[in-house]
């Protein structure tokens, strides 16, 4: 990694090298300073570079069959002559030793798919530091020429949310379930999914498959109406991962949806918004990244401490380290 | 309130003027400038006076008679010869045009009582803003030589966390209900509560009440043992506010976890704990309120267009912001 030139990495993963833009995701993935500036410029030579690749989310839970969907999905798109990336957003990945993608023999086909690109979630738990990493290696795969990249959660806390926030469509994917369970899906997941997958719609789950699909229907209509949809949308759909099922016309229904945004410029007008809720992300962090750094978090060590004690109260004490470590002028 | 002499202001709440505790109050929910820097000092200049009120946070969705059991409750510790001092935490009341609170007239019994004191929500929308408000009006009363001090909230979003957050404890007031409606409490809501009181145990009311109290108890025993809590504790127990039932044993109880939390050292603990995590609150507060300040605010806006037409990136957008305006060198 060091030593590394950047203007020489930044060529090659415009040829499309694989090797390149895994070497780039690492760079972006360190908290090394020297390693963030050097990331902040490869960005930089790339901005507006490559393609601009459709970018869809997708949340399900484990044992949805997400890595067998993502397999199959995948393949096909690559059978169609697309370039196929596929990120990880799991905050847990930390603690659970190990992302949903960090056994990529779970999707051993299209990891060597020469047009597929597999990217497990950096390991690391916080949620902000994630968000940011993906959405910096999305842009190095759409430098790269991918043409869709998927970016999957485990819908763990805010992942989802998160997701959603850098996708163009969002996908939820759930398992054949009775009636009952339909509840169990949190309501602003249903209120942010475009699409709802429903899994194993094979063998003996096919017919509670259709019947939870028509659940889900019926409570998408309940929703109400967001400007950003054309008529029918955002629908229900089953699928069969394991039997390649269903699988192109959900690709149909996702391409539909795409241009009538496109065209109406809803599709434009979310990745303003999202590269401005971004921008602001990425404000408020670094102002409070400073409290994570010396002499202010020493400082601030210190002051909590007199203020267990009842030494000082939390709002002179805050006002103090605002005012000598961090330019600020209390009540100003 | 201009031209007000703090010196004065903090004599006459230490002499437990209700008047001057009003407009202390006032004081510490304005948000102009000079406001703010008098009531810093106006809490200064009271830090530590007055007495250690006991903090007494409660939760209840509209309908369980909370307004009626505040009533009852605080009449009969007034009775005792308690001073008494009601606030309340509703980040929507700017919404639904006042607060719960409000309409003294809903306890007006108790707001004639000269040993209590009731103060309703500022209309604020912002909950980060009603919850530092309300903390210093509980130092506030604490000064004017309160005993009790009831902070109640109606569980909105957030509301019961940052209730719990500034209270020695927390009481769950809940509905007679059926077993299904159980599960409608939110589990981390039953996690913080110390205490849970099923009302309107009276009339026909009365066996469910009994019920529903059985349900809640055995629901508590599922849950992990805090170390805060001796023997028997959290508890439920159920109460009639019209009937004026069972509310000296749930005072009694209050007690007796309050006894026990202060020897074991408990209480002083969590409000440490407290304390520090407010001191961390108005640290990152104070930083991110020069965002909201010109000339940064005006900078923010101008880049965040920009970056919403992709002029520059959102990363570029906020490292030029940070080292611009806020001291910042990127990558640091």
């Amino acid at each position: 990694m060091d030593g590394m030139d950047i203007g020489d990495l930044a060529e090659r993963i415009l040829k499309g090298e694989r090797r390149a833009l895994a070497r780039a995701i690492t760079l972006v993935e360190s908290g090394r300073a020297d390693h963030r500036a050097a990331a902040r410029e490869l960005l930089e030579k790339l901005r507006g570079a490559g393609r601009e690749a459709l970018r869809i989310g997708l949340s399900g839970t484990p044992g949805v069959g997400k890595s067998t969907f993502i397999e199959a999905f995948g393949m096909m798109l690559t059978a169609q002559g697309l370039k196929v990336a596929v990120l990880a957003v799991d905050p847990s990945s930390a603690r659970s030793g190990g992302s949903i993608l960090g056994d990529k023999t779970r999707m051993e086909r299209l990891s060597r798919d020469p047009n597929a690109f597999i990217r497990p979630s950096p390991a690391q738990s916080q949620l902000g530091g994630v968000a940011r990493r993906t959405r910096e290696a999305i842009g190095l795969c759409e430098a790269a020429g991918f043409d869709v990249i998927l970016i999957e959660t485990v819908g763990v806390g805010q992942s989802e949310t998160v997701v959603a926030e850098m996708s163009d469509l969002f996908l939820l994917l759930l398992a054949p379930a009775g009636g009952d369970e339909l509840q169990g899906v949190k309501r602003g997941i249903m209120e942010t999914a475009d699409i709802i997958l429903i899994n194993k719609a094979d063998g003996d789950l096919k017919a509670t498959a259709t019947r939870t699909c028509a659940d889900y229907a019926g409570a998408l209509r309940l929703l109400r109406k967001r400007p950003q949809d054309p008529q029918g949308f955002p629908k229900a759909l089953t699928v069969s991962a394991l039997e390649e099922e269903g699988l192109q016309k959900a690709w149909d229904e996702m391409q539909a949806l795409t241009e009538w945004r496109r065209e109406t410029g809803h599709f434009a007008a979310r990745r303003a918004g999202q590269a401005r809720f971004w921008f602001e992300s990425e404000v408020r962090e670094g102002l409070l990244a400073r409290l994570r750094r010396e002499p202010v978090k020493g400082a601030m060590t210190a002051l909590a401490h007199q203020v267990e004690e009842g030494g000082i109260s939390a709002a002179a004490a805050a006002d103090e380290l605002l005012e000598t470590y961090l330019g600020e002028t209390p009540g100003a």
